[in-house]
């Protein structure tokens, strides 16, 4: 007797993305309850399952759904803001005086409903996100049907969103709370950067953390700017800071991490942190080149991450994944450093483990959750293809995403967003917002 | 009296490429016999002309058409060979011998057919070729209706095409008179690359585009293994060795000029040369970063190229054009380094010049081509848009490109190919390609 199933996908090629690097040719993935119950040859599959519904995919890679491990999913509305200006002055002039007169609860749950679109339909089904009011942004998320971890940010500063740390820390936790139950969502601890948050904050968000099990999402060696001014102030480099404030750990998540010594390449593969690649938004503001290969040899755990869209200005992690393995190869003067397979490991399950999700996404295997993407190989710039992994990486846009699927429920239908909310209310809200910021 | 006119297009904004950067909204673009004949608001256009067509395009950007000035445009039947070797492994495992085993008078036809497509399809209307079998070129680039500048290459050693450097320029000009009359087919003369050419081969290319009026088309200081080989032969680097040769003039057209020392880059300006700028293919080969900056300060006229498909994986200037301005921001540790207009002048006005079309094509003006493109900004991705300059370079995919003419003849509507070939047999023609190179 043929066992009931939800939802039976044939695939051309199945990249479950493995130690073995698989690429498996004509077969299936079986998804019952929003999960994956089994990957095997299409022809067992049509015997062994009775399936709700099948979609064929005869031209396509069906692959996890990739994971952005660092956004700030709502500054999408500010996209293109500030172009051609480095770092300091681009937050300094540009974004923080916009930020001041237009955050609001309403601006980061537009702004984050247009940028989850924009990652759903480029095949990113999970976002680690960083920005004033989390609730609006979990709303956006939760509305769109798109796995986040939500960070709660906090800097010293005062925003539309909070005065200070402690209010910061509250409101955050408060918001937490109140999403608690939602299945996709979960949060994590988000001190903005070494230079806006104190001693003390850091302390209190380490401490936290460890108590909610969360990971810590932090920017971190960014600019020389931002290490000469540590040095500074505190006698000492960033990341050694953080290190004796007890930040370091498996929960540690280091956004950008572009000027590394070895020894602090050392430090963070000794606490087994992870760090969050954003090779566009490095090169756009000539923050520099991180050291990915460097730290992989090392064992740390490094993933991508699009950054947010005033700095980018695309939320694609096909982008990013071209722009990881092109930018390894010519600043260490070696073709054969990152080739594609370890890149898409870096956007799938690196990218998981990255974010405490190693176990329910970033791979393709039974007792997963069914975040999938499938990619058409068949246009005309997709010819000839001798093989499909070096086509996600050097060919494919984000475009030829076809389908995608969050636990288990279609997101993406042959390049239609099949979303609660719809495209006419997506764009009449960024008219809006585009009319008042401009 | 309305005039008569061929075709008349409305967009929400045009882009002339001119000195002044300007970007005029709601303008009309009139073309008559294939030429532009004005640019005008469109109120006025409606009264001055009696069109056959019209055109609207209310949220596109109306551009010149892009120029790839340089390509291995029959390569694309080998795309993703050999990923992830350095410059030298690749050519000598990889390439070479499959091109001895399959290049042929078909192979090139077929896959310039279908590189002329993927071009097309990306908003490219000019391409300056080189590749052996010049003559199936000529015919592919003819039959797809896009203007090519196809490269007499001249090398050495022997292969399918020619068997030494007599014949090479034999036949080669054999074809060139042959296709003399096609009206949007050029011919330059491109001896291959310092390693592969001799001293009075390279003497004789210079003569014969001096006596010929064309372009010199040639790889040059691409690698540092390049560079070491030849003061080993000759004493001298490959540039210094080609100005004694007298190659160095305006009509030279140097391809990546990756490691230039300064006084390079004077003997560059001094002589009026051109450069072809291929970011992603010396990224991809880990070749190095070229002196962008400093070769344009000096007053080097640098244009883009995309490199053959083997090397790129993609045929794309718009991915050329972010990557461009990306690189030379990093590499120079200055965010404010090529921002978004200058790199759209080296992907149209600049290309022009430097393959000797600059009063043909490459900006839009009265008298020229009507060679143009419309990026459609209206999708969701694509949104907000403050700045539809930024949005061409850092936020456009060549899948926004809605429409393309060459001469005033439409090539793509709507996003659909208009050509003579179907995409039908165009996929068949490469799937016999792929089984046999497989």
């Amino acid at each position: 007797m043929p066992e009931n199933l939800d939802l039976l996908l044939h695939a051309r090629w199945v990249l479950p993305i493995d130690e073995k690097e698989s690429v498996l040719e004509h077969h299936a993935v079986a998804i019952h309850g929003g999960r994956i119950v089994a990957v095997l040859p299409q022809d067992q599959a049509r015997h062994r399952y009775h399936p709700a519904r099948v979609v064929e995919l005869p031209d396509h890679v069906l692959m996890p759904g990739l994971i952005n491990t660092h956004a700030h999913a709502a500054m999408t509305l500010l996209k293109g803001i500030g172009d051609d200006l480095p770092l300091m002055r681009w937050l300094e002039e540009a974004i923080w005086p916009v930020e001041q007169r237009h955050v609001s609860e309403s601006f980061v749950r537009d702004g984050t409903l247009l940028a989850a679109a924009e990652m759903l339909r480029g095949g990113i089904t999970t976002c680690n996100d960083m920005y004033f009011f989390p609730g609006a942004a979990a709303e956006a998320f939760d509305r769109c049907g798109m796995r986040a971890v939500i960070g709660i940010v906090v800097v010293e500063a005062p925003t539309p969103w909070a005065t200070d740390a402690d209010e910061y820390f509250r409101k955050g936790l408060a918001e937490r709370a109140q999403w608690r139950h939602a299945p996709l969502l979960g949060f994590s601890i988000a001190p903005h950067a070494p230079y806006s948050v104190s001693n003390a904050s850091l302390e209190r968000a380490a401490s936290l953390a460890a108590e909610l099990d969360c990971s810590l999402h932090v920017h971190i060696h960014e600019t020389k700017h931002e290490i000469e001014q540590s040095l500074k102030q505190y006698g000492l480099r960033p990341l050694e800071r953080f290190a004796r404030l007890g930040l370091l750990g498996p929960n540690f998540l280091g956004v950008h991490c572009v000027h590394l010594e070895p020894h602090e390449i050392e430090l963070l593969a000794r606490h087994n942190c992870s760090v969050a690649h954003c090779p566009t938004s490095n090169m756009k503001l000539a923050s520099g080149i991180a050291p990915v290969r460097a730290m992989q040899a090392a064992g740390v755990r490094v993933s991508l991450g699009t950054d947010g869209s005033a700095s980018n200005n695309r939320l694609d992690l096909f982008g990013e994944m071209r722009q990881a393995a092109l930018l390894a190869k010519v600043s260490t003067g070696d073709a054969t450093v990152l080739p594609a397979y370890s890149v898409l490991r870096m956007a799938t399950q690196e990218a998981a483990d990255s974010i405490g999700l190693g176990n329910e996404v970033g791979s393709i295997e039974p007792g997963k959750a069914a975040d999938l993407c499938a990619v058409d190989l068949s246009t005309l710039d997709m010819q000839p293809c001798y093989d499909p992994v070096s086509h996600l990486v050097y060919v494919a846009d984000r475009q030829q995403v076809s389908h995608v699927w969050v636990g288990g429920e279609s997101r993406l239908e042959r390049g239609v967003l099949k979303l609660q909310i719809d495209n006419t209310e997506l764009l009449a809200a960024n008219r809006v917002w585009q009319t008042r910021i401009q």
